[in-house]
This record gives C-alpha cells, sequence and structure tokens, in this order.
C-alpha cells in the first residue's frame, strides 16, 4: 500500500431510531362521544400552541358515506384536537398512485395551512389513496405527523397496518416511495359498510395468505367462517380481521428489519403474479382479487413441485372459492405475467427468491422458478376454475 | 361512554429500527491502488449478482477536477466494484435544490439503469448536490444505496455527515426530503485541492458552531491554526476537519433521536438568520459565510443579553475575522429577516426555541426573542465589521 494510506481513517456507528405504532380498531370514531380521537391527537402539553390538521379523504369513500366530511368537521371543531384547515378530496384506487399532480395537491395544501412536524395529516380512505398522501406526507418537512383512518378490508388488516408508502412511476408499482412509521393507524368498522360486495371479499384474501404462510390454526379459523363472510357478517369477519392486522405488525415491529435495509425480501407469497396481473388488466382486477388468484398459482406450483400435498392443496382452493374470489383468470397465460418476476427481483433488489408452501401454515423461500411448473400450474388452475 | 366503545382495542409496539453509518477519511479513493473503495462496495456473497451503480457528479467539481469522470471509470472497470452504468453531470449549488427536472433525471437514471435496493447511486460533490441526488435516490424503490463522496470542507465536516437530504419547495429550503442513512460517507481530501478559497474557508464556519457549543479545547483548537487555514494549510486542516464531522456523527449517532421525531429540535445555533441570509442574497452569500454571520449576530445577541462575557464574545468575533470570513453584511437590516423566524419555526415544528451562548463551550435552549436586542445585535456587528 502506498504512504498515502497511512492517512486512511474510519468512523462506523451503529444506532437504531425508536418508533412508535399505534393500531386502534373501534367503530364510529368520528361520533363526537367517542373519545378514541383525542388520545390520538390529544395536545402534548398547555405550552404547545394547537397544531393544525388537513385530512385527506378517498373520493370514493366519501361519496359511499355522504355525511363524512361533516362529520369529520364537526369532531374537529371546538375541541382540543388540531385545527382542522382543509378537506381534500382525491380520486381512490390504482388513479392517484399514477397521478403526480395528487401529490402536488397534497404538498401544496402542506404548504399552504403551514403543517409542521408536529401538525397532522389525516387520511382517510383505501390503500391506494393511504399509500399517495402517505408519501407525500412522509416528505414534506423530512416527515409530519400521518394518522391513517382505513377504510377498506383490505387496508385494515394489511394495507394501513406496514410502514410503507409510494407511487407508481415509469409504469412501475410503487417505484417511489419511502418508509414512514404513522403516529396512528385507526380501523372504524363502521367505514366498511359502505363497501361494495366486491371489495369486502377481496380484502380477505391477505388473510388467507397471512395463514397459509404461518398459521395453520389461523387457516382453519377463517375457513371456519368463510361462508358468513363471504355474505358480509360482520361479527364473524372482526377476529379475522383484527388477527390479520395484529399478525402484519408484529411481523413488521419484530422481524428486526422494518425498513427492508438488510436482507433481499422475498417475493411475497402469491404476490409476483398479482402485481403483474392487476396492472395487466389495467387494475379491472382488484389488489385483492389479483392476489386471491396469486395464492392459488402459488399453491398450485408447490403442489406440482412435490411441497404441498393433494388435499391441502384442495383446502386452499375451496377456501378461496368460498370467499367469493377467483382462483383463476384468462390473462395467466399471457407471456406479460412471466416478464413481471424479473421486475418484482428489481424492485426488491438482490437475488430472485419466491415463497411456496412445504404445508399450510409453512412457508418457505426458494431461489429459482421454473417456468414450465408455472405454465402447469396456470392450467391446472383453469381446469379447476372450469 | 356508549356500548358501542366496549369495542375498542389497541395494539401498540415500540420497535428500533438498526443502521449502521461508515464515515471513511482518506486521500485519492479513486486511485486503483487504493483499497478503500473494495471495503465499501464490495460482494457480498459470489451468488449474488454482480450490481449495478450510477454516479451523480457536481458540474462544478467536475470543472475543477477535469480527470474526475475517467478516474471514476477507471476505479468501476474490471473491478469486482459495482458496474458503472452511467456518470450523470448536475448544476452544483442552490441550483440543483430548486429545480426539480435534476430529481427527475436522476430518478429516470435509476429507473432506465435498473439501479436496485442491492445497487448504488455514489453521490461527488458539495452539500447541495448530495441533498438532492441524495433525496432522488432515498425515495427510489424506498431507497438504493447511496455513497456519498464529499468535496467540499463543508460537506466533508458538516453536510455530509447526517442522515438528512433534501430540495427547494415553494421557495423553502428543504421543503421536501427524507431522513435516509448513507451506506458510507467518504472524506477524500484530495477533492479539496481544486477547492477556490472562498470555499476553503467557508467550511469552517461549522467546526467554529459546533465548538462554541459543545467543547471550548476545540474551539481554542480552531483558533490555534486559524490562520494556517486561512492559508489553506491541509496540514493543520485535517484535525480539525476530522474532529468536527466526528462530533456532528456523535450527535447523530447518540443523540436517542437521530430523526428527530421526538422532540421538537432548537433553531440551530447562528442558522436561523444565515438560512435567511443565503435566500435573501440569491444565495451570493454561501452558506458557510452566512453561518460565520449569524455566529457572530447570536453571539452578539448572547452576550447583549448578558450571557457570554465581552472577552469570550471578542474571541468568536476575532476567530471568525482570522479564518478570513464575514463577520456582518449589509442585509442585516432588512425586515425579512426577522421574518425568516416564523418559516423556521414551522420547518421544525413546534414552539420556536433557538440556541444561545452561556460560554465558548455551552450553548442554551431560549424559548423567546426580543426583536430589539436583535436590532441592537445588528448594529454592534456593523460597527465591528468597521
Amino acid at each position: 500500500m502506498s504512504s498515502t494510506h497511512t492517512i486512511a481513517h474510519e468512523i462506523r456507528n451503529d444506532f437504531g431510531v425508536p418508533f412508535t405504532h399505534r393500531l386502534l380498531f373501534d367503530r364510529d370514531v368520528l361520533n363526537p362521544e367517542n373519545p378514541l380521537l383525542d388520545s390520538i391527537f390529544g395536545r402534548e402539553d398547555d405550552d404547545t400552541p394547537r397544531s393544525g390538521l388537513i385530512a385527506v379523504v378517498d373520493q370514493g369513500l366519501a361519496e359511499a358515506q355522504p355525511g363524512l366530511e361533516e362529520s369529520i368537521t364537526r369532531r374537529f371543531a371546538g375541541s382540543d384536537l388540531p385545527e382542522l384547515r382543509e378537506v381534500l378530496l382525491v380520486p381512490g384506487g390504482e388513479a392517484c398512485k399514477n397521478d403526480p399532480a395528487i401529490i402536488e395537491r397534497i404538498l401544496a395544501a402542506i404548504e399552504r395551512h403551514r403543517i409542521d412536524r408536529r401538525s397532522y395529516v389525516a387520511i382517510f380512505g383505501g390503500g391506494a389513496v393511504l399509500d399517495a398522501a402517505g408519501f407525500a406526507a412522509s416528505t414534506a418537512h423530512r416527515g409530519v405527523r400521518v394518522v391513517r383512518f382505513a377504510s377498506t378490508v383490505l387496508a385494515q388488516l394489511d394495507a394501513a397496518i406496514g410502514v410503507k408508502n409510494g407511487v407508481n412511476r415509469f409504469k412501475k408499482k410503487n417505484f417511489v416511495g419511502t418508509f414512514d412509521v404513522p403516529v396512528a393507524v385507526i380501523c372504524d368498522e363502521s367505514m366498511l359498510e359502505s363497501l361494495d360486495v366486491r371489495h369486502w371479499r377481496e380484502g380477505f384474501s391477505e388473510a388467507v395468505k397471512i395463514a397459509c404462510l404461518q398459521d395453520a390454526a389461523f387457516f382453519n379459523s377463517i375457513s371456519d367462517v368463510a361462508d358468513l363472510i363471504r355474505e358480509r357478517d360482520l361479527d364473524a369477519a372482526r377476529p379475522i380481521i383484527r388477527r390479520c392486522a395484529q399478525m402484519h405488525l408484529e411481523h413488521i415491529a419484530s422481524g428486526g428489519d422494518p425498513f427492508e435495509r438488510l436482507e433481499a425480501r422475498p417475493l411475497d407469497f402469491g404476490h409476483w403474479s398479482a402485481h403483474r396481473l392487476e396492472s395487466m388488466t389495467d387494475f379491472e382486477l382488484s389488489h385483492g382479487e389479483a392476489v386471491a388468484i396469486g395464492i392459488c398459482l402459488d399453491s398450485a406450483y408447490s403442489h406440482l413441485g412435490g411441497r404441498l400435498d393433494q388435499a391441502e392443496f384442495e383446502r386452499i382452493i375451496d377456501l378461496v372459492k368460498r370467499l367469493g374470489l377467483p382462483i383463476s383468470h384468462p390473462l395467466l397465460v399471457d407471456d406479460r405475467l412471466i416478464a413481471g418476476l424479473e421486475e418484482f427481483r428489481e424492485h426488491l433488489g438482490g437475488r430472485l427468491t419466491i415463497t411456496l408452501l412445504d404445508e399450510i401454515g409453512r412457508g418457505v423461500d426458494v431461489n429459482d422458478v421454473d417456468l414450465d411448473r408455472v405454465r402447469e400450474s396456470i392450467s391446472v388452475l383453469g381446469s379447476l376454475a372450469g
């Protein structure tokens, strides 16, 4: 080594950044008699000036629940809660993640209403609106406080629970985003009452996914009430939603790597094909429906590869069907599906890793995909869907 | 409480996100014989595909060091380091933080060259380029790997060390940004050799700041070599730069709140007026020069308020002068200066808190500002500047 290198010097620091995540289940949280919001937004001490708040509301939700905007305004008015400065309506669904102008609108509102790091952006909506508005809020002043009000089954048991947000760019899903921890995630079951039946049912595919991967007893619990869930029985669905949300949160909080910095994450079970199917159908297929198909595909692949036995494979197909969810789709045979594998690997980085099932409740990561077996799995599903 | 509230249920999780920060000092790191980059970019294991890299280079740096692009290309070619896929030149200084098109260019390059979370964006430049390119990289795929090559004194002892990045929006400095931890920060002293004398000197104002706040012995060390530093003596400057960078990093890593989530941060000593002066002079005044003036202003204010004694106040003014830095500016008397206080408070959130000096080495936070005393301090500086 040359003499110039004797001056080299390294200082290395390992440190942790502390976060608190609160997940709250209740109903009618906007009812002025319900004290739940006081525990979230209450003033820290009397010296602090009253902070501000803007609400970003999923237009689809606002239309389905016509009194919502008024309820929000009433709940925050004349209270010790932050001062509500504007309610912004934004289009729901994937549209809001595809349109950069929506991010700009939210940033401009944050600036206009002087929302600072002690102030709030309250987001009411499904996963897509939570993702897009959460991304804007997480970059303004390097992150203002976010409270997520999850308004769909899918959001309450999965999408709203995590620490991610993001928007689509270059026609790639979630190409741009951040990891950020909301102050609180509020799952108000009264918001689920206005969901149409498709958007009610689709959420439960994420519960099937996590049960398949981690918990055979939970799979049985879902199976026990699948017919009631299909018919929108909230009492039957409530424990499934809460258990799924909790499992999801525990995975993030105790997995040791919530911001996915250390390990290359495997492609989520059922999701490599699901993301691709969504975009191939121009989002005609909803995320939860696509995941239901993706679960069936990865289960068939696990079965044909000698991992998952016939009986367990059939139980998974049967559960998905009983929940009123699709198990196949005509576009599965389109070659663009397979091309999605590489796009997904690139988003996650590192080697290609997909998750399969050894049995219900036990997922396993593998590093290669046999494309012929994928095609065989697709034709098995086609015949089962009949 | 009404019966509906009996269903309320909360799940709370406190968790930490682990980060590693590496700060490396050396010279000629792009020399193929220097092994330093191997320790940063080396392949994790042989199974992993070779990752990719794009370099973002400060145009001012590239012009001052004509061989730089070629050196970068040569260092990464034919090695076990990541594959260099493009070198992007971007304008340096505040211009690059004011132009959203630069963020778009960097994101597009990340997409075009398939830079994933296991791949790298290497940024060569001063604080502004590190901030802007770092922001783009921290949002692509929710964060690809960033290695910062700090090319100015200011960056090596302060700006590059932290965990922040950001760009200006709505004419507000750093309105949009993220907290993100680079894989490594590399301070190559050979990159300082092409700095003009103004940009050499300005960096040391941040060393004076941190010494005033925390460490009287460090203040004495700077004072001992101030005349040599003014004349660009690298051997005299080296220990000052390294000590300052280390203090900065320790503050971030061991302060317990690196992402500034828990506490409202006080306005940094000397900085409330500095940020404002920069924009009021259309960035004619550099950041470090503005900080030098801001330090003198907050010191005068501390002295006039009965905190800092006359002798210590004079030592600070004398040190700033000996470093070849300004102590005052004609625009200090402009009313827009004071208006900047509120804008700064809003960026940080919470109550207005500024930091003053009780003595050299001991900062103190206070919550109110006497505007008449600010004006008096300004006229004291005016007369001292002569």
